[in-house]
């Protein structure tokens, strides 16, 4: 029997410091924006207009920032989570260049955090992964933490080493799309008439609309991010045959369905916090609410940024946590975000 | 709780003259030209390549007319049919000019039509809707009435307005193309050698082929139009969990299965009438049968115009309405429209 | 009742020598590549990233090999397999030139090959098939076998002419495209170490993942190809309501799964056979395996054949054959091909 195949790398395999170049670069192109419309409810002017974008002083609609996150996402599952237990947290992701429609992404992860769990048979390891262009160009940045199986449980435990990360994106960090600017912004064509001055921290916005998941969208979304992670795809895993939606077809689907409410928050810009608090399986109708974080200035014209919670849950139970802290059955996701909306 | 969100208008919120300019204008390109013809059947050589569409005038191959027509419909949706309770019907539909991949559509709609029901609860409201691209050439004109309900019952019922509508689209007013021509038409590689002479009024054709209906296929579809009505979308809504299709993802079906007997039917350039007779599901067997209603000349070299009644049909029911006039419970739809097709 | 809709032939309707030019050319873009991975888990490097394609001699990256066969192959199914009872085989396969974005692809089939069966209700036909581009440019030929029925089992049988085929693409009839080397190949990027030389005649490599597939995924893809045989659709066909799974689905999805140790065999130059040896049906999850049967030089700088077997089953059976030499019911696939890897 041939040993050619990747088994994935265990948690002894990590060092802090070591650099992984993720395999196989994609081209992302007119196809993928389609396909993006096809399989979430997006309505954003700026990504689905070219004459929106340019009227924002863009050359045209980039890909939608999540379509970035998705690809640069997908290239590290082979090398970072093929024998992850769970995916923990993110932050300090900031979004660093838009995507255009023919740019090449390929991704690179630093491990920047390492350590063993008391059980001796998994461990937590950061990385920070970078998405580039084929011109060189960093367009995305964040930090992720996954739990990891060791190979062998009598393995050495690796020196602890627990990365500072922050809280949030200073406002100040967020990266402004280059020549972006909301001062001759139609607010009738981008769907409602709320500006950043419209919103305040505590706000909460229930977004109406729900979606139930059939198992073939979000396999085609989650192939489409080049994402291989068996449990998505592999009915044979779980007797009832459901497969474990990746986490992110679960932000995509929350986004887009928070267009009602805040269609105005157009580009995303940083993402400070998420957690995938439950599974989320086919047969799951999939609602979202937001609530106002922060709102800051930026130094382009018109263009203010949002801080926001975006929160996806399914079924119809109400709440977020429990008394002791831990996420309530029916909240799927909890992500913490800054987006660009018009002052 | 925030009142962000939009709870799309009521049957009192309509005036008779009122223009209302629908959100989110929309880029459409090859992606979307894939993507129908992952959706449908389509097989018409015109919209399928673009050395055919060049052998006939055109500077390549357009998108799909129904590309066109759901796109301009689905902005409708948010502002015109989310509080609706049915689609009554359509007319006076033009296609104006083609769309290419890589145009901008915006929609329109003026309100030209309204009657209160005598229940009190809801009334019509007709809209004339336009699509336009980013030139600001108008590419489809159509009428559309949905019944809507009344915010509050005890609202004044509004002047009764009903416009006149055509029965049908004169041929003279039907808009050709410009530079279409099918004088070197290749019936070879359009796929069947039956030419305009060769059909007459009140010949009916079988199309043969049947297509079983998956939830993620039309909420791929109805999502790649930006259509967002809940009904379509949310499983909760009913007790068996099957989503309500979006009428036009039948009306796309059955017009590419229409293929089979009308191959040379390529562009739709006129809309006269249309009803969705009864619901569709996820598990109906969709097939669908023509009548030939008229056939007309027009002044481009080759080509002529066939009116067609196309009928979409759900199981193995046999004819169209029953003695009281009403359409037989088999019967999803029932179009009436002119095509283009070689001389 | 019109009688206009396509019937297909039947077996006494082929002759020796004829030339079927097929209908519909089709123009393949951005679209259909950006599909292609959301249907299958593909991910080799050439045709996923433009900058490595060009890092490889070519001026961007080509669709994918199993997009031209997909695209070719449905032109034929009207006029080939309609009526026919069984895909039997096929042999002297070769990708005469790599597919661009915008190419228009065309079909031709000559019949080769004929013989009735003793039971005198069918016939085998054998055809060779070229794809042809926009330039007039060949890019793939073929030869299929199939068994057709007959329409009338009186008419008298034709000669027999049983074609006399290769076992195998002789490795010097394969094409390698204009300007490919290997000679910079970037074998982290690509995903695995492994070259040519690395691999042994006898090499079984398990490829590791599987894939359930889903009623909406199969028709998406089989749709996109215009392979429009009802039994891929139609879900009245059967009790179950299942729908048989276009083998080319299969071919895709195994392919693409080879991926996990076989990154590097990059571009399919050749089809020496191929079996569909029992029906898939959603619900199947979709495993396969590879064995290594030949290798061999090429005059491009770098670049080396290797010739596989591809084997995809369901389910957990082992083996290929039972002891009378007939394909044991977990097998789906026998195919055995050529590719280029870096030497």
């Amino acid at each position: 029997m041939s040993s050619k195949t990747n088994p994935g790398r265990f948690f002894e395999d990590y060092k802090v410091g070591q650099v992984i170049r993720h395999a196989v670069p994609r081209t992302l192109g007119q196809g993928e924006r389609a396909l993006y419309h096809a399989l979430y409810p997006a309505r954003g002017a700026l990504y689905s207009s070219d004459a929106f974008a340019a009227s924002c002083g863009l050359h045209g609609a980039p890909l939608d920032d999540l379509i970035a996150f998705h690809t640069v996402f997908g290239k590290t599952v082979p090398d970072v989570s093929l024998n992850a237990v769970a995916n923990l947290g993110y932050a300090e992701g900031r979004w660093l260049a838009p995507v255009w429609p023919g740019d090449t992404l390929a991704s690179t992860s630093e491990v920047i955090g390492l350590k063993q769990n008391s059980n001796g048979k998994t461990g937590v390891v950061w990385v920070r992964t970078t998405g580039r262009n084929q011109h060189g160009t960093d367009v995305l940045s964040y930090v992720r933490w996954v739990m990891v199986r060791k190979r062998d449980a009598a393995a050495p435990a690796p020196e602890t080493v627990v990365p500072q990360l922050s809280d949030a994106v200073a406002p100040g960090d967020l990266v402004i799309p280059k020549g972006l600017y909301f001062t001759g912004y139609d607010f009738e064509l981008a769907g409602e008439p709320h500006r950043l001055g419209d919103y305040r921290p505590g706000e909460v916005i229930h977004h109406v609309d729900g979606v139930t998941i059939e198992e073939a969208e979000h396999m085609l979304a989650t192939r489409l991010w080049q994402n291989t992670a068996k449990v998505h795809f592999d009915a044979t895993h779980r007797p009832d045959g459901k497969r474990l939606i990746y986490g992110g077809h679960v932000i995509s689907l929350a986004r887009a369905l928070s267009f009602n409410g805040l269609a105005n928050a157009q580009m995303i810009v940083g993402l400070n916090a998420g957690a995938h608090a439950n599974p989320c399986f086919a047969g799951d109708t999939v609602r979202a609410w937001s609530e106002v974080l922060d709102t800051a200035k930026t130094s382009a014209p018109g263009v203010g940024a949002i801080r926001l919670r975006l929160v996806a849950t399914k079924g119809d139970g109400e709440g977020l946590k429990d008394g002791a802290g831990k996420y309530l059955p029916h909240v799927l996701l909890d992500l913490d975000y800054w987006a660009l909306m018009p002052v």
